[in-house]
């Protein structure tokens, strides 16, 4: 049974500041989120100064959204830097599989770094361990959805052994693993794709929550994930006739902000495999 | 008669992926509003990847927003890869008026580059087709106004017709014209001016709706335009006495993805001239 | 007397035009916060822009959040010339104490411009104060809360002689002098703590307040604090069961949308000493 009341009780106790290089375009929904959580943020990418900024932080996201060749740097300097003083550092490689520079420079980030954490859907996972060639080709298709929920473990086990970080491939049903467990949640809403941000929200909140529970990696990303997944489920529930995807954002970030553990003990949908 | 029904069909049943070259102010508006209507956004504006994910979309909006250096070549490497594959690019002349780098970039674009749509304001449109003396002149002055629909008609035609474009001058009446045709909007509402992104938002949207409706770009830009103004609209008529701008935004991201062609059909207010 | 009713109404009525040179976390809320206090935003950090822009405008923030060496001159730039030309600047030294880059900016800033505001909380202000020793040292720390609302009036006090800027100190009493007047606003509530950009819109807002109001820019600034608290207040008052920091953030945008002069005089809790 993952420790749901310690795990929450340990975000809002000690109220993490985390440290995120991330994209434009979600950054103001990835702050939002870690506030709501009981956490702190704070965004940098500037390589002159993420690493005096991450040594501040207990955790650091890197997110791979709306790359640029400016935020490479930042992304090894701030990463090394946590590295070097034990810190949490959670990978996110948005779009690792649409474009050469976002694959390659998941490898490097990869090979250079080492991660606590890699959240993604399936096609950038997929991307990240097969490399620039398959990143080069189509967005998560049929022959991946095909592979089904025992694909995806195989995919997130092998790729948790490798880099030794645990690992999230999150859809439909969410899979994670460090390599020896695995954990599937039913969590979730379809709605959640209906907005942009939903996966970046999710590994910012999943850095807090593993900065917060070092000792309990694993079970910090499944409460994370379940906790995302349940929200949305919740948000879901409160929509009115004429409520939408914009609506549905701010019940998501409220969602979050009023969670317990209460309801994450009801509500929690997983198996542990 | 415009088509609403198929085109609002082909939107949703299409889900078009638009690549967006756009500003860091309203990005995040601009992928919910493209989730909204059934589209699927990327936001990537480094050079050494724009081409890349240009080439696995089926539309690209240019949107000069927040200009800086850097993304100048991505809009026109990106630009050239969509106009050789045939895929629809918009572009989107913020602040066109606004300085000499802006009025400059925007005549590069459109020399350089095959638009199949352009929609800005009547300042901004006014400024690609006088050149930068007019863009460092002041904002859409007295003038400018005074001339009323006629000559923001005949901007439109001329701009259309030099560019090859559907241009869309968006206001209180919205203007759009392909060189031959014209068609006058009457929805919207004044609460659209007093949230930002209302403009960036429709641009990302109406890439979308001509992705998706391919054989009539024409059509699709005046039901692009016609159905954010009618969402306008139908966020306005939701607000309670405590709500504002702030409520008004999520209540317009909530119409559109509610929007039916029902809706369309029966709240469209325009004329074919 | 704080003329409530004058302020308010010159921002309304003036619609002041504000360059916002700032971070891409915050940027949309603050577009949005200055369209619902009656202003208009601009925003443009390209370098080779940046004074064309400002001299369209009304006024400028200066916000260090996201800070990269690009925008460092693009503030220099845009400053020198609001400041050749009268315009009001106001300095938002986002985490002045998290960075040397970002300390040491905020000195050059200082240096080289002559601001018309200045406002941050207890730890970015004493860092402006104490250079850069301090400002790599924690954040805002027990010893300055111990300090208390009088080592935070002299610190805004003497900051405000040094510099020549009205200095707004927020946190939950804000300390805003003039050198030689000082107000404390207890308006305000700790759930503005849990939305990102509080502080940011708090800046932009008072921009535009000032721009509006050029010859009683203390008193602006104590309006515009005050305003921004008690629309905390008014959102906070709004919250149903279910909503938390999500609808929080559109309830205070609607707060500040449907503000009256009325509502202020009501609702001020301020001290002059």
């Amino acid at each position: 049974m993952i420790g749901f009341d310690a795990i929450l009780g340990n975000v809002r106790g000690k109220a993490p500041l985390v440290h995120n290089i991330t994209n434009y375009v979600t950054a103001n929904d990835c702050a939002n989120i870690l506030l709501a959580c009981g956490a702190s943020p704070i965004m940098a990418d500037e390589p002159d100064e993420v690493e005096e900024i991450t040594a501040r932080c207990d955790g650091l996201t890197v997110n791979m959204g709306t790359l640029n060749r400016r935020k490479i740097p930042a992304m090894l300097r701030a990463g090394a830097r946590a590295n070097e003083l034990g810190r949490p550092v959670l990978l996110d490689p948005v779009g690792a599989g649409a474009s050469s520079l976002r694959a390659e420079t998941a490898a490097a980030l990869l090979d250079r770094l080492q991660f606590a954490v890699v959240r993604g859907n399936v096609s950038e996972i997929r991307a990240l361990t097969q490399g620039t060639r398959a990143a080069r080709g189509v967005d998560a298709g049929a022959a991946e959805h095909s592979a089904g929920s025992d694909g995806v473990t195989a995919l997130a086990k092998a790729l948790a052994r490798k880099s030794g970080a645990v690992v999230a491939v999150t859809g439909p049903t969410d899979i994670i693993s460090d390599g020896a467990r695995v954990c599937a949640v039913a969590n979730g809403h379809a709605m959640l794709g209906k907005i942009t941000g939903a996966g970046c929200m999710l590994s910012a909140m999943t850095t807090a929550f593993v900065a917060a529970n070092p000792a309990e990696p694993f079970e910090a990303v499944c409460a994370a994930v379940i906790a995302m997944g349940l929200c949305g489920e919740l948000a879901h529930a409160r929509l009115g006739p004429l409520d939408g995807s914009g609506s549905y954002r701010a019940y998501l970030i409220d969602a979050v902000y009023n969670l317990t553990a209460q309801q994450l003990k009801d509500g929690a949908n997983y198996e542990m495999r």
